[in-house]
């Protein structure tokens, strides 16, 4: 009996001067961070203590790839030759394998951010770039990407792991897309709500929609947030109720070992 | 009987529509290629193609990390925390890394960029944080430096690999200096006395100065240049002065497993 | 009898140590400049000596506002929101007002770069955001926009003063619209055809399409280039046939202010 | 019997989706606001807000350009050709000009941030390239310059209008210069001392030194915190002596139009 569950979220996102997240209280809640690698957050020192004590809490490392939009925070729509997002995502990915190779340690996963993430949903050869760079970089790495998204198809096409990927506080469509922010109900912000969401999809094997319906898929990581107030606690929450289901919360290539 | 040599030049500075330098001339000359790492010149993808065609011309791959400094081509002096530093080259020489593994290589050596290079060469403590960023990036790299510098002493220091390196264009002060540019003679443009130069050096074991004295020490690399008029043919007859001198051209990695 | 033309082009599009354009030999072409901002090329360096020759020339100067992508050369497509738009469009001309002020002139006219243009031309909202730009910046300037173009109109929605802009070497569809790049005559480049094209569209009053038929509107701007093998011999070729047929080429204030 | 001083703090040094400082509560405390223009942080939309809320506040407008620095807050030293530096600082001001006009309004000072300003108080060359620039941008424009340092100097040597700047929480060395940060006593944290060190200075005339002595000079504005715990409550009690003292707190063109 092997019920075993990654939680992720995104770390190591300050900048400069500039604090960002509560890194160190979510870093006891994950098991994989996604860390900014530069390009809509973080800086080389920024990135170098991220996973230092992402290290230190036994948290495996990710990378977390995104357009070059610091100023936007990697949350605006680009478009980009493919050749060249690939290169830029190669770029990002190994700056981040140095900073953990100093450390003593090795990125596993890779996981886009914020537009990128969300174009790659849905942009198969978007997808496919991306899928291209994290296998030239290192056919080892975890694709991290949402379940039943383009890029978690993509991830599949390339002869990746890819590991599933749902979010915790957002409700589905019956299409199994995200219901879009700004519609009502698209965030679940109660905190038993949005445990209860998460246990139901995992007892069920699928996403469960606003529908009611399931869409059964695989479902190996949870996303949750540090950026919003009592996410960290609905973060724990979740975590907790997860261990009472019987669930292990472990880094992301041990759910993949399975 | 074993006279070997290495060729190295700066290579990879153009940057997005922007071109510069005679990389695929320079190419056919040198053994070792000094590749800019996006932050005083290259991008990602500018980084990529380089890494191919140096690849192609059986040249081996060195990073080539600079202050983050892109209008001033990483010419201009900064000062940064230690740590920062630190974190920065690693950044750099991972990045690159990651692009030489997409391409089915690795770095084998880091030779700093400009004024990070020349404050490096007369600053200990800055070039100590070099060293230390080469060595907690990969162990085994090689670092390219100034013969008699405060940066191959770093190197040394922390037990890295040195290869020493002497400007086949400059002339050297008694102190085994370069002889500051716009003092008369710094710099040797007439081809054939640049590679006498060369060759004298080779022969006495050690800098030949403007004051006609000899300051021994290793020499592993000679570097040229491909961005002034007759660079490269310059850099092509001393080339062919060398092997016809009995000298082979070989990458860093094979000069100091001699 | 008034029959005046302005001939525009881009220029001041080097960056730090990297050249591109032909500055010079353009700037006895044109009658007005569109002065890169630093977004997507251009430094404040690189500004200045661009503003001085445009004024040694007699040449007017414009902003030459993109999109904030350095590496993409501002030819790649982003999103953001409009107030954002709105502010960074200020910024850039605010930035060369500051400059011109400095060599003792004033900008006088504003044209978006590459994709923000582009987008700009079909994109209501995003042209209206940077109409609010123009105008809040200094209301006295001109909107330099594509001819039909929704730019045009959000110009005039505002309460610009308005000029509108022809290519010279791009053929145009019946909608008005450039034949997009990369379908079989989008580009004119023999230099009889590119001026015959230019002549029969003034001569005509409008827009003369690929299907023959002529689109009436304003034209007081050509847009001519200086990237191009040849781009500006067939330059200087047009304004000498536009000089013979009495045209007089003149800085964009003195068209409008016919 | 006029008594007027002025107070300025460093304001609009959020970016992105990064937030610093206490803007709002501390434009209640002083009468003019250097504003980030972009180099060292602030982005359009950042100053757009910044100029609107001091303009609502009645505070006086100031550009604080910086060195190209974003990750290092300007606050790393740099070297730099004086008319690159030149160019550099004509840009941000014009930039934020730009901004102001949008707003209604104009920006009537200058101050150089972080690094860029210690180096100008000690070197006069720096310091004669940023006064340039800020004469060339227009020539109406304060300087507000360290009192006694080389950068005030070099504000009249270039003809233009110099406010004289004292920190209120920082002791000074018998030369008039800073105690250097780490040094004991170098910052005054007790707000009663901090206010009793301003009176006095202003009572004396001129600067009260760390051995007792009295260096004569103008002092028209003094410059207050928003960054530290406390710094605004601070900056509160030290306006509300001031004007007990009987001074008024006025923007700077106030203080100098005396």
């Amino acid at each position: 009996m092997n019920k075993r569950i990654n939680l992720n979220a995104d770390l190591g996102e300050s900048f400069g001067p500039w604090k960002m997240g509560e890194d160190e209280a979510l870093l006891q809640v994950v098991a994989s961070a996604n860390i900014a690698c530069g390009f809509h957050a973080g800086d080389p020192l920024v990135m170098r203590r991220t996973v230092r004590t992402a290290l230190d809490a036994g948290v495996s490392l990710g990378a977390h790839p995104a357009w070059p939009d610091l100023q936007g925070f990697g949350r605006r729509q680009m478009k980009m030759a493919p050749a060249e997002l690939e290169a830029m995502v190669i770029y990002q990915i190994g700056a981040l394998a140095g900073i953990a190779a100093a450390e003593g340690s090795r990125v596993t996963h890779v996981k886009p951010h914020g537009a990128l993430n969300n174009q790659a949903c849905e942009d198969a050869a978007l997808a496919d770039a991306i899928a291209r760079a994290v296998k030239a970089a290192d056919a080892a790495l975890i694709l991290l990407a949402p379940a039943l998204s383009e890029l978690h198809k993509a991830g599949e096409r390339a002869g990746l792991r890819v590991a599933a990927e749902i979010f915790a506080d957002r409700a589905y469509t019956d299409a199994g897309t995200l219901v879009p922010r700004g519609q009502p109900g698209a965030v679940i912000h109660d905190h038993d709500a949005l445990t209860a969401h998460v246990l139901r999809m995992l007892d069920a094997g699928g996403i469960v929609t606003v529908g009611g319906r399931t869409l059964p898929c695989r479902m190996d990581s949870i996303c949750v947030h540090g950026d919003t107030p009592g996410a960290v606690d609905s973060a724990r929450q979740l975590r907790a109720a997860l261990q009472a289901a019987g669930w292990q919360v472990v880094p992301l290539p041990e759910v993949l070992d399975l």
